[in-house]
């Protein structure tokens, strides 16, 4: 297990994810195919029953298996070898109807779907819980008062749970997006040597096989990688929208604002020479695969070019670059979270921190109350004096205002951050409205 | 007009996507939302109309727009003040309501995605006309025979319409990719200073405008950033699979292979000092694109973790980058089209590709033949034997196999390109059936 | 001019690095490559005259130049066919001997080659300001005290020059990174067709008309792009260094901490909707840039593995890459000098951000005290005890310590920010004696 | 073991660059810092060699280790946690002494550093090899004719040892880059909690601890990572000079061209279904990583602009990029250099090949023999012609010269390839002359 295993990643998604796993179901794949093979009449039953029993991962030797992929290119390969050998021992008639009709790309991509589709299944659950958390987050601080914050610096006030609810409509589309491209990414490979099938791989083949993986048939994809492009950007899009959530609470966490914190588990976030700090450990992790993932995608996209009917190079750059995707994307969700779950928010100091600026905060407010009475330009004028005046004389806005005697009845109104809030409450309870629970729920 | 502005990219989509568009789309946007303020109540609709009159890119003066837009960091803030200016002369009155209650990036957002609305239009078009070309080529070369190859060495025979289906069956399922995202790209940005909404910009406006410019409403999205980093994937996507046919098709007329050719316009592909050249000048472009665009989605996905609730910077670095992958994409959706358009087939020249090898491209045909007789390690070790002695006498395999005197009775069956396409006249046929010639037709 | 070429850009580097002056180095190359070859007594002194004569941009019809690129696949072929025309009309017997024996990659390539040793040259000079500028902050701000900060956490006092010294440090690095590597990439390109040479561009006219350009003679790199690739990667670096630079000032600007400003220019960082916010402008240009260059460098390393003795896409997928990424980096360069220039230090403001923690950030000075005498790790947990208290208590940690009695007589020194930077002072200063200021003058 | 880890990588370089390895590299880190600062009387001798005697992977519970990574956020909190108890066991009073005044960042770097350190010795060593092997390449097939290409299609005749010569030259700037640039790139990093130092990070502990460990001392490089950066791209770059031999040598290797072979040793290069088919499995991991790695470059540069004194996130995305980028490097030297050992070139092949225009790659050798006859003009056109007819007609262009009756004496020179090779012989011998076999020796 690598060193980084439990923080970049996620132990869980990279067992679905390991070459063992891969190992189990490229044999899935060959045992299954004999089998429907075997169905369409194209091979005896029990030579396919045969097959199918010796797709065991604890007949193969892994080690021999690494030192064979060098000399063919792939894996499929020498696992194929190996498993007819197994065949051959226990039932020698049936060694000769081991993966026939199928090349090793059948068996690689196949396999390498048959892992996202449990990856899939992992993911949904794990983003299901994150926007659960996020949900609630929302309700819980639909009105807790924050300053929003532009180009870094303050702008206007706004509710912690329009921050997150935003974060969580990201999610949702996601969640969306998942759901509306998992039928074609979990397509079958079974194009035989050049893609254009034979006797032993018919279309009643193809069909039979995918429908006992639970996969589409569909067109082989040797060499048009469009479905697993759009995959990794998927992941890679998720990645983005965590690390935005990290990015921001990273930011708040700050010293000097300390509005969120990481819920400090013991010994968690700690400095080996600096006891009293609180680093955001999770939001780093996120945020490390945040800038990590991106040009993995972009691989992804570069592979596309393949070469005829099958590439020389670029196939092979994707099977290592796909599953790193996934595992990064699984460690975020992970730290995600936790992060969400154990997530202190610190309203008292929203507020403070709301009053940092001697309310020029409130300034816009001031600039539409005035504009119908004086049109934009003069208010925004006026407001521009009394802004310099509050900055220089060190003086609230509001004391400015007054003293300059304005026409404006509701000040303390214009100055009150629930006043300021805009449609925050009604934007929270649109995004939360539109989320129907079940949506994505397997049966 | 850039040196290489027919070369990598479109003169038409250009267009589209020039500053001076983008500009004429951010009036657009003022004007509108001022017209939806009005109706709705909140500004006179006399003045409304006013600012609608003056959004006219020929009252802006870019040089000095471009000169302040280092000051402000954006387009917006320098056109919105020239655009304040020019209602102010005209219509003293209707000056204080522009841009009322409305953000730089709204107005910038906006613009963009009218701009990506104008370029989706142009693109579903040429990708009809690229599904057209190739669904004819498929059709003309449906039974014309040639060699598949993998990894760069020739395996068995396909058709050549088995490959342009491939290509096709990848542009079709970004056509449906493209109509699937379409609406959700298509989102209206409105949410002032903070993404909180105001008075001036209630869900009601939002709708009102959105309708206007044919957007969906829609919360907004300030650092949201996943629908136009899933439309730079997918933008990316095309990319890949028009690298692809480029791949191919230069690979294809390579000296040595000469099975197709980019049609020779006068003057075209030849090079400066070798006259009988001809160059695959426009899979050239699409290749040089397909290498370029990768890496600017993956600036488009790393853009995403926004600070807050405007970025400083990740935002910015969008603006130019998405548009030169729109601008990369049209290219090479122009020039494929060309290319495709212009290909010359040279079924005599596949034909004669398809004897290089001796027969030995026919030999997993024998092998399979064997296999139901022998059993598939024995059938296999056979051949081994016949191929080894066919390269070493330099006969060719049948002879080779004859000699040999095997139990296989149609020889001439296993070495016919014709009997060895496997399915790919099906696989054809299905692609073509699969394609609903209007699906995506605007009405 | 592009809406951002004052901001994402420089205004002096795109001139150098515009087409007009790329072709205007292909002819310089065209005409001096004749000079060359008249003194080697390969072409007539008279016809290479009227050549060098004729090389002029106003002769080059730039439209049609366009309209041809997209025929032959480069600007050189309809380039030279200008020009050869032009040379025909004024001399006809010189027409000739235009390009004699060179290959469009050659001039192409060398008239890149040309534009980077223009704008080495600028970016030499305004390397040396921002040196001048960070070495001057780093004087003036040697003892200014702030917080060092890290995982975005109050961490232990530094001096503000010690930041900017270590920014000095990479840049100057960086310099001498140049001035490395400036002669390799300056070299001639001038294989002809495929590299090999011949008769018209023998040894002897390749280090002829290299001395001519200023450049070093040296193998032909048609397909070896590593030079090239260094450079882009070192560019890259450039837009590292200073996105730093810029990441932590906009950090530092952040409304909560307000420890520098960027200059405020007349109308510079305002917003539209809230006049009272200092945007960090400059800052946000030069992040947008560091979030561009990198994918950039991508793209010039994946464009090296180029096919045999010219590429069909990959070289052609540099010229505007790079072109691109010396334009980001001179205008990196440019709003980073602008930046140092303005920037408003608040020494007060930092002052005060160092009693943010109540002394907590004064525990490793108690902490190393201490080990001495009671071993570092009851020192350790002495201290955490002493951390939570203060924390529980919301009492300063200098308070608590004395409330618990320790042996630590020289408590005030221990919570002195000057006594608590370690060698900063020490290693600002070797830093900027390290500097010698005329190293990299040019004579 | 990964499954591919014989085939993108090094066994060799894996061991190197493992976990374990790194871990081991930490406990030198300090181990050797106790000593140092022993030397300079900071800390008692006895303690700092009973800490340093403590410094043992076998006394890391590795497993635990990677349990409290997620909590501290980096592998060096814990690790000194367990050194700590470890050396507390058996010597209680040294204890106190471990790690002190340094922090996580500066064990974690030089770590890094001193793998890098062992890997460059490796990488030295194996880039000679290849050399070596180029360099015997060169001369053995100085002579040996075949086509040059350009844009894919036959060009003009070169021999086969200039594309070797390229190769090696390429190479060669190369290895004095890394000479270049290695000191540089090994620099201790000692900088304590901000990058300050402190008492016990003096400079003179710094130098002494530098001197042990074989590094450089210097600046702390904590937010400053020019250096790990240019030597990504220093690695991105050999792996973009292997990947353009690997893609020649794939191309060569096509069934139609068949100018070289990769040795074909027991096993190796077979398809699963194609027993004939020699495949190029070396190219094709050589090709993948090189599709794979400059994207990991980008992150490097990414990763660039660190927040403060300490970044949250991006420091955290070098570490396994940075390792990535070197154990792909190391696959692709090792299967280059067993590429090149068993590479199988076949002159008889490349003759033939020559010969496949019927004579056009002579076109410019006849061009340039007419043009001082003639004019460049008129001599081309005079080529054209007879060019058409060759092609037209299917006749040699010799054959259509001598028809033609052209004022051209030396019709067999000219279309001799030995004669067509340009300087080829010249360059070949200058490229092996600028090698000194012992430059990079280590001694």
């Amino acid at each position: 297990m690598s060193l980084y295993a439990q923080y970049f990643y996620s132990v869980q998604a990279d067992e679905l994810l390991s070459d063992k796993h891969l190992i189990a179901q490229m044999l899935r794949f060959e045992g299954t195919l004999a089998l429907a093979q075997a169905e369409q009449g194209l091979i005896p039953q029990a030579s396919a029953e045969a097959i199918a029993n010796c797709c065991q991962t604890d007949l193969i030797d892994t080690e021999s298996l690494i030192a064979a992929v060098r000399l063919g290119g792939n894996a499929a390969i020498p696992l194929i070898k190996q498993l007819t050998q197994a065949v051959k021992q226990k039932y020698p008639e049936a060694a000769g109807w081991v993966h026939l009709g199928a090349t090793s790309q059948d068996v690689i991509d196949t396999a390498t779907v048959l892992q996202i589709e449990e990856f899939i299944y992992w993911l949904d659950e794990k983003l299901a819980v994150l926007s659960e958390l996020l949900m609630s987050l929302s309700r819980r601080h639909r009105q807790t008062l924050m300053v929003g914050r532009t180009l870094l610096q303050q702008a206007k006030p706004i509710t912690f749970g329009l921050k997150t609810a935003y974060w969580l409509a990201g999610i949702e589309r996601t969640r969306e997006r998942i759901a509306a491209i998992e039928s074609k990414i979990l397509t079958l490979q079974l194009g035989g040597a050049v893609g254009s099938g034979n006797t032993f791989i018919s279309a009643a083949v193809q069909q039979n096989l995918a429908d006992k993986l639970n996969l589409n048939a569909g067109f082989a994809w040797h060499t048009q990688r469009d479905n697993l492009a759009e995959w990794a950007a998927v992941l890679g899009i998720i990645g983005g929208s965590l690390g935005k959530i990290a990015k921001d609470i990273a930011l708040l966490m700050q010293t000097e604002i300390a509005e969120v914190l990481e819920g400090a588990a013991e010994g968690k976030g700690g400095s080996s020479t600096m006891p009293h700090k609180q680093n955001p450990v999770l939001c780093t992790a996120i945020l490390a695969n945040a800038n990590r993932l991106p040009p993995l995608v972009s691989t992804m996209l570069a592979a596309m070019p393949q070469e005829h009917e099958r590439s020389a190079g670029l196939w092979h750059s994707e099977w290592e670059v796909l599953t790193e995707i996934m595992r990064l994307v699984a460690g975020s969700v992970e730290r995600s979270t936790e992060l969400l779950e154990g997530l202190e928010v610190a309203p008292q100091q929203m507020l403070s921190n709301l009053e940092r600026t001697n309310g020029l905060i409130y300034a816009e407010n001031v600039s539409l109350a005035l504009a119908p009475k004086l049109g934009k330009a003069q208010a925004h004028e006026l407001l521009e004096q009394a802004v310099k005046r509050a900055v220089s004389e060190q003086k609230h806005l509001k004391t400015v205002l007054t003293d300059m005697a304005l026409d404006l009845p509701d000040l303390d109104e214009l100055f009150s951050p629930e006043k300021s809030i805009g449609n925050s409450l009604l934007i929270i309870d649109e995004i939360l409205a539109g989320i129907e629970p079940d949506k994505y729920q397997k049966t």
